[in-house]
C-alpha cells in the first residue's frame, strides 16, 4: 500500500488539507522534554508479577472513570440509578464494570445454587428450571444495546444536566449470552390463547412487565453471561431477559418466573411508570421500541477540547431499537451545516454504532449536534419536533438531538437552541 | 413464528429427536423444592444501593473464576504468565479483568502524563507523541485475538496441563481502539529504505521486536482502549501495538518507541526466543502468524459434565491469524465420526469465534476434539502430522487438535490418542 495514497483517503475523511503536522513534536524539539531525556521509574525497575491481581482492575491513573450517580434524581438514602461514563469510553463495548444500572429494590445478591426460574399459566407443562437446567439449552450470543426509557429524560422541559454521562448515559452494550426465550417457552408449551407473557425479577421489588408472546418468541434471550462472562450482580445475576431493542425496564433482572397469560397485565411499572404522559391528559401505551438516538460523547462538558486549534476528532455513539444506523450526521454551526459521520466498528442489529468527524478548529465557539438515521428510514428528531407531537409531561422516550456549546477554550456546555 | 416449527429446527442442528423433556422439572414436582417453595432473602430485603461500587465487580459467587498461574512454569519469584479462563467464558468477547498476560519485566505502572511516544529512524521527520497527541489522529475499532506463542506449548511432548486455561489459555479476544500505525508513520514520513520497524516498550525489559513495514501500512493499531476502556496496566497502559493474527509478544506494550530500518534487527525476542527449534538442530525464523486452531472449552477437565445423562452442550472457541472461521467439527469418539458444529456470534477477521455441538449424551465415554478450517482453506492438523513436520523441540506455534477423555461421571482429562 502507498503511504501517500492512504493519508490523501484520510484527507478526503474530513480532516482539512494542508493544515500541516497533525500533532506530535519533531524529536530535536523534544530533546528538552525530560519525558523523554529522563529514564521514567518505569523503564528501570522490576513491576508486579501476575499474581496480585487474580481478577484485574484498571491503572490507578483512571480513577476518574466511573459510573455517577446525581444526588438529588432518586430520593432513596441510597441511589438507585447509576450512569455510564460515555465520555471516557470509546468503540461499542461498555465494559462490565462501568455499566449504568437502575433498581427498584437494592441490588439483589442472590445465591445461583438456589436460583429457579419457573414458567407458569397458560402454558401445556409448568416447569421449574435450576441453573444447571438453563445451561443445557443452545446459546446465542448477541451485541445489544441496553438503555432505561429515562434516558434523557431530564432534557425534555429543556438543557439540565451538563454531562453526556448524566444526560445519556442510561445505556450499555455488551455481548450476551443467552437461551432464546423461545426455547424454554416450547419445552413447556404455550396454549393457544396464551398471547402474552410476564417475566417476573427475584429481588425484593419483585419487578414485572407484560410482554407480547410475539416478541417472547422473536428475539428475546434468557441470558446468563455478558461480555464471556457471569452477567454482573447489578445486571441481574445470574439471570436476566434479553429484549433487544426495548426499553430497559422490561429486560426483568433476577428472573425468576415468565407467566403466560391472554392478556396485559397493567401492573405498576408500565401505568403508573414507564408510560408517556400527553398534554391531553392521556398516556402513551405500550412505548416499548427505543427510537433511533445518538449522542456527541467527546467534546461534551465532561470532556473538553484539550488543544488550542487544529486537528480535533469528534466522536460519539447512536442506536436504534429498530435496526441499525447506516448514518450519522454532525453539525458544527447549530445545524447550518451538516456534515456525513465517519461509522466505524461493527454495524450490528440493535446495538450501539460508534461515529467519528475528524476536523480541523479554528478555535472559534462550536455548537454541536448529531443526528442518526436508523435502517428503517427514521430520523432523530430536534426537541421542537419531539415537543410538538409529545408535548412536556413525560420523562421517558426523550431521543431528540442533543446540543453542545463549545466555547474558545474547549470549554463544553449542555444548551438548547431549537 | 410457529413454536413447533422452530423446536424441529432446533433438533435438527444436532439434539437428537424424540429424546423428551430437554431439562427442568414440572412444577408439580418442584412443589418440595425450598428454592421454589420458601422467601429466600433477597426477595424480601432491600439490596445495596449503586453507590457502593462506582467500577462494578463479579458476584462474589463468581469468585473461582480468575486468570490462574502454574507454579513450576516461571522461575521467577512472581509469576510472569497467567491464564484465561476459557472454560468459564462464553461468547467471543474476553472481559477485562480476565485477559491473560504474559510479560518480561514485571507490570510497569506508567503515568501517561509522562509517556510518550517517539518515531525514529529511517524517516523524514523524527516525532514525538504525547497522549494528548495520539488522541487527535483518527481511530479504528476492532475485535482480535491476541494469542502467545507458546499457547499449547506444554503439549508438544505429550498430554501435561489439565485444564483448557493452561493448555490454551494464553489467548484473549477483545475490541481495541486505536490508530492506524501508518497515519502515525506517514505523519514522520518512512524513506524508501525503511523496510522494518522495531516497536519498543517503556516497561524494565524493554521488549523489541522486528515487523515488516507492509504489516506496519497494513492493520496495525495504536491501541489505546480494549473493551471500551483505557487499557489494563498488564495489557501497556497507556499504548500498545496491535499486530492482528500475529503471535502476542509483538504486540509490543507500554510503547514508548518505534524505529524504522532497512533490515530485521534479530533481537533477544526473535532469535534466542520465540523461533522454533527443528529436529535438525536449525530453526524456523519468522514465524509471526498464528495459524488455525481450536479448543473445546466444556466439557474439560477443570468443567465436567454435572448431569447423568441426556441433553448435553458441548461449546468451544475458534480462531486463524489468517482470517475467519467458517467451520469447525467436532467428534465425540477420537475421530470415528465428525459431525460439523453451530458457529454463533459475529464472524469477524482475525477474531475468536465461538461454536457449539448439542448432543444427547447416552452416558458412557466420550474422547471429544475439535478441528477448525480457517477462511483460507487450511485445516486443524493432528499432533501426529504436525510432530511429523516440526519436530518436538519447540514449544511455539502448537496448533494442533486437543483431546479430551470424558468418564462415565462425565469427568475430563488432558490425553493423546493420535
Amino acid at each position: 500500500m502507498d503511504a501517500k495514497t492512504t493519508r490523501r483517503g484520510l484527507l478526503k475523511g474530513g480532516i482539512a488539507a494542508g493544515a500541516g503536522l497533525l500533532a506530535g513534536t519533531t524529536a530535536a524539539k523534544a530533546a528538552g522534554d525530560p519525558a523523554i531525556t529522563e529514564m521514567q521509574p518505569w523503564n528501570q525497575m522490576l513491576g508486579d508479577g501476575v499474581d496480585a491481581n487474580p481478577y484485574g482492575k484498571p491503572s490507578h491513573y483512571e480513577a476518574h472513570v466511573k459510573r455517577r450517580s446525581v444526588e438529588w434524581l432518586t430520593a432513596d438514602p441510597v441511589s438507585s440509578v447509576n450512569f455510564t461514563p460515555l465520555h471516557e469510553l470509546d468503540g461499542i463495548i461498555t465494559p462490565n464494570g462501568l455499566a449504568f444500572e437502575r433498581h427498584h429494590g437494592g441490588i439483589a445478591d442472590v445465591d445461583p445454587a438456589k436460583h429457579r426460574l419457573m414458567i407458569n399459566g397458560l402454558v401445556d407443562k409448568p416447569l421449574v428450571f435450576t441453573m444447571q437446567d438453563i445451561m443445557r439449552f443452545p446459546r446465542e450470543n448477541r451485541v445489544y444495546f441496553l438503555e432505561c426509557a429515562a434516558n434523557s429524560g431530564m432534557e425534555w422541559r429543556g438543557a439540565q444536566l451538563n454531562g453526556c454521562q448524566f444526560t445519556h448515559g442510561m445505556i450499555h452494550n455488551v455481548m450476551y449470552t443467552g437461551v432464546p426465550l423461545r426455547y424454554i417457552l416450547e419445552e413447556a408449551g404455550v396454549k393457544t390463547n396464551g398471547k402474552w407473557i410476564m417475566p417476573e425479577g427475584a429481588d425484593a421489588s419483585g419487578m414485572t412487565r407484560s410482554i407480547p408472546i410475539e416478541k417472547a418468541l422473536d428475539d428475546c434471550l434468557v441470558a446468563f453471561k455478558m461480555n464471556g462472562e457471569a452477567l454482573r450482580p447489578e445486571q441481574g445475576y445470574p439471570l436476566r431477559l434479553v429484549v433487544p431493542g426495548w426499553e430497559g425496564n422490561m429486560w426483568v433482572k433476577w428472573l425468576r418466573r415468565i407467566e403466560v397469560g391472554d392478556q396485559p397485565w397493567h401492573h405498576r411499572e408500565e401505568t403508573s411508570k414507564y408510560t408517556d404522559l400527553m398534554e391531553n391528559g392521556k398516556a402513551r401505551r405500550f412505548t416499548w421500541e427505543m427510537d433511533c438516538k445518538s449522542v456527541i460523547t467527546n467534546p461534551s462538558p465532561q470532556a473538553p477540547i484539550l488543544h488550542t486549534k487544529g486537528h480535533t476528532v469528534l466522536t460519539g455513539v447512536a442506536w436504534s431499537g429498530r435496526g441499525t444506523i447506516p448514518r450519522v450526521d454532525v453539525t458544527l454551526d447549530g445545524g447550518k451545516n451538516w456534515h456525513q459521520a465517519r461509522m466505524d466498528g461493527p454495524s450490528l442489529d440493535k446495538s450501539m454504532h460508534r461515529f467519528y468527524f475528524e476536523f480541523d478548529w479554528d478555535g472559534s465557539p462550536l455548537l454541536l449536534q448529531s443526528r442518526a438515521h436508523d435502517s428503517t428510514g427514521y430520523v432523530q428528531p430536534t426537541k421542537a419536533q419531539l415537543r410538538e407531537i409529545r408535548g412536556v409531561n413525560s420523562i421517558y422516550h426523550n431521543n431528540a438531538i442533543q446540543t453542545w456549546y463549545v466555547n474558545e477554550k474547549g470549554i463544553a456546555e449542555n444548551v438548547e437552541i431549537s
